[in-house]
């Protein structure tokens, strides 16, 4: 059911800062950088092996990664994992009891995933997102 | 100098709980499971791809996994990166005003790893494992 781990969404106050620490001492190169209108946030991704880090820094306190921050400070905001069928990967985690952010999958930002994430209340604390690449 | 994320730590309240999550639901298969008395913790690990995912649950409330539980509730622990030299590595981040958290390199866990910490205070609230396989 689980590819890989596609992603991990990390939560920073100063994203120049951040890219600074990710370019410059880590040596990774950045990928892609944009605004999410809808997330209100902005972004920017590096690639390590076959996994992405996406740096996100809010562009409003209540926004959902200011509130993230203002929560629980800087840090790892969720992890995303590639699934074949995202609706299969949502309902099997229902059936199990667990609670779903998302009761039904919706389209990612970047128009070729569709996406659901799981609450951390029954994830041990960890925020993640289910990711189907709809191309495939 | 990064090649690639070797694991990410999670810390769990309940490790039999975490297990059946990852597995039963998420459908991954265990690994390797373990107690680390140096850490006081057991352990868990499942492989995601290129990544090992590894679930630690406290084996004493004043472990450093027992102390990160207290203070920030379950949740993503530690981010690993597999470097070629942890040497350099450490001594680049530190050359850069990072804090670290070990001075030098030192022997990971498994006998098979030199590893190094970075300070989340300097990572944007990411604990950072800088890993070095010496076997390469």
């Amino acid at each position: 059911m689980i590819r890989r781990i596609s992603h991990m969404g990390i939560a920073v106050k100063d994203l120049e800062a951040a890219i600074r620490l990710y370019r410059d001492v880590l040596g990774l190169q950045p990928v892609h950088r944009w605004v999410a209108e809808q997330d209100r946030m902005e972004a920017c991704s590096f690639r390590v092996g076959d996994v992405e880090i996406e740096l996100m820094q809010p562009l409003a306190d209540d926004s959902p990664v200011g509130r993230f921050i203002a929560r629980r400070g800087e840090g790892i905001h969720h992890v995303a994992f590639e699934v074949d069928d995202v609706a299969d990967a949502l309902g099997r985690a229902q059936a199990a009891g667990l609670e779903t952010v998302d009761q039904a999958p919706r389209a990612g930002g970047d128009g070729r995933t569709l996406i659901g994430f799981l609450h951390p209340r029954s994830t041990s604390g960890v925020l993640m997102e289910l990711e189907q690449d709809v191309r495939r």
